[in-house]
């Protein structure tokens, strides 16, 4: 059944498309009121958190690349690469947990080095 | 063909276990001579610095789990927590390509803040 294989894959897409194209409000329909995510810097849990993490990110994002992206019924994996004003080339992953279309965890990786260093030469 | 599809996840899977479970050599039989690997510090080319990469982590390594693990003909994308003696909890995210059974390029991403910390506390 490839339509229910890849129903989390659609909607990480659907979010992925949305945050990396400046609508973060789209982006959190597909996010479940009580997500917790794993990011680099802890968990953050709950929707208005996530947007307090994913926004300030994403108004500085210049574009974004999808290097790939799989799924099957409940999950999905994504690695990107994103361009900002703070940071040519930052790559990201992404591995969501997805429930009745809504993204009830994430796992985000990305390398906060380059982030801290650009921080840094603006203070 | 299920057995074509995950072609390059079964290298993938074969390579993640061997350099996980402190086997680099064996990790080093499915990376090409002249793979390229983007990884957060740089550009790493060429098999004997892929060693140089990955050995000295591995040898530091308590243990790995997959977080999830996804593949097609010629691509790979898998996540991954690791433990180390230098940070408890490190996840890390791979992109493989592979051609004729061997790994020719790797999108390599974790958040190097924590190993920062970690040498800096130790010198």
């Amino acid at each position: 059944m490839p339509d229910e294989a890849s129903a989390a894959l659609r909607v990480a897409l659907a979010y992925h498309r949305a945050w990396t194209t400046g609508d973060v409000d789209l982006a959190l329909t597909y996010v479940a009121d009580d997500i917790v995510c794993d990011a680099p810097a802890g968990r953050i849990e709950g929707r208005d958190a996530y947007r307090a993490f994913l926004g300030p990110f994403a108004r500085t994002l210049l574009g974004a690349t999808l290097i790939a992206a799989f799924g099957d019924e409940d999950r999905a994996l994504m690695m990107y690469d994103t361009s900002s004003t703070l940071v040519p080339s930052a790559p990201g992953a992404e591995c969501l947990t997805v429930v009745q279309r809504k993204i009830t965890y994430n796992r985000f990786i990305f390398d906060r080095v380059p982030f801290v260093a650009a921080r840094q030469a603006m203070s």
